[in-house]
């Protein structure tokens, strides 16, 4: 295995650097980016969705969508206002050469904030840097309370935690308390949203820290 | 990347190879076994529970777990009264070497069925035979109706789909008649369980399907 080991090792370190360079496009740019992760289902879509309205009255949005093999992601983001790219991954998560190419086919001259929708999996994604300043995880109620103590990598390598479909919490068995211990074992003080696209509960702060992050990095803070 | 897709296919054909063994090894100790895939959450290990306690009036039980990081799934197999052992998969995915490496774990002498609890993850398992007799995926209403279309491999190499968390149906926007539209096309026919591990509610019609599967594999129908 030792040339399966070596192969791989020259696909990640190609990766990271590709990743500077598209963290260097970027700050240039004056472009917030954020890497979002999350389970199929966990509601990567939605959330954009329910940002996008919000996020628009300050920000000019561009969205990159890692679908395996539709453009039903990147047509509802462009629904909801954001100018958006399909990259059809083929692949169990994006690495940062495919997030180059939807850089490439946006206008970058007239964007704020970039969101780059992951593959929908809690596992192969956390091991490629993408070159976004912001790396968010998206739990959902629904997935249950153990997820953190099985998916430890993910968990441990995001800024951000979004627990979404907080209104499913009186029809599910989730201990809160269960899950923001494993949480925090994993990842201290990491920052946590609970919300929910579907009543809309919780969305203004977490779009709140969106605006803060875009703002910092603009410069206009 | 010509270098890549070598090491790959060569990863390829000694999966398949083994798993050929694995198969003639679960034929010879007539063992029923399957394949349980699914996104993170969506209930693998909670049919296990539901079923064991079932299927343990008339056949002896191993279960296979892949998990990443814990043995909280085992554990979990180990209560409902199956013998349980652990495979820490450190992957994405279980293949036929973690599952052989499994077997040799179990006692086959005294086993009727074994039920592989793969990593959760709609993608990359799906590229990996294992050498069981069938492959069932789990899907769950919470995580949405366009799921086939997403992920259209996975969708497509199943013998069996259970549709979990029917009980969520009334607070979630599910339609399963698109659902089931793009799992016909991809799938034809597919043998469907909708069922909620919760309520309980389809859990007899699913163990009768395991029951006559592992029945047909024994000798004994």
């Amino acid at each position: 295995m030792s040339e399966r080991i070596t192969v791989v090792e020259k696909i990640t370190q190609a990766n990271d650097q590709v990743a500077e360079l598209n963290r260097a496009r970027l700050d240039e740019q004056r472009i917030f980016a954020m890497n979002l992760m999350a389970s199929p289902g966990a509601g990567k879509t939605s959330l954009i969705e329910r940002s996008l309205p919000l996020l628009s009255k300050e920000f000019r949005l561009g969205v990159i969508e890692g679908d395996m093999a539709t453009s039903l992601d990147a047509d509802r983001a462009a629904a909801a206002g954001a100018e958006s790219v399909q990259i059809n991954a083929a692949s169990c998560h994006l690495d940062a050469p495919m997030v180059k190419q939807g850089l490439d086919e946006l206008d970058l001259d007239n964007l704020d904030v970039v969101i780059v929708e992951n593959v929908g999996n809690l596992i192969c994604p956390a091991s490629f840097a993408l070159g976004t300043h912001k790396s968010v995880l998206i739990a959902s109620v629904p997935e249950g309370d153990d997820k953190p103590y099985k998916y430890p990598k993910m968990y441990r390598g995001v800024e951000v935690l979004v627990i979404n479909k907080i209104d499913l919490l009186p029809h599910v068995s989730f201990d809160m308390d269960y899950f923001r211990q494993g949480v925090e074992a994993l990842n201290e003080g990491v920052i946590t949203f609970p919300l929910s696209c579907k009543s809309g509960e919780g969305i203004e702060a977490w779009v709140e820290w969106v605006a803060d992050s875009a703002r910092e990095r603009i410069g206009q803070a």
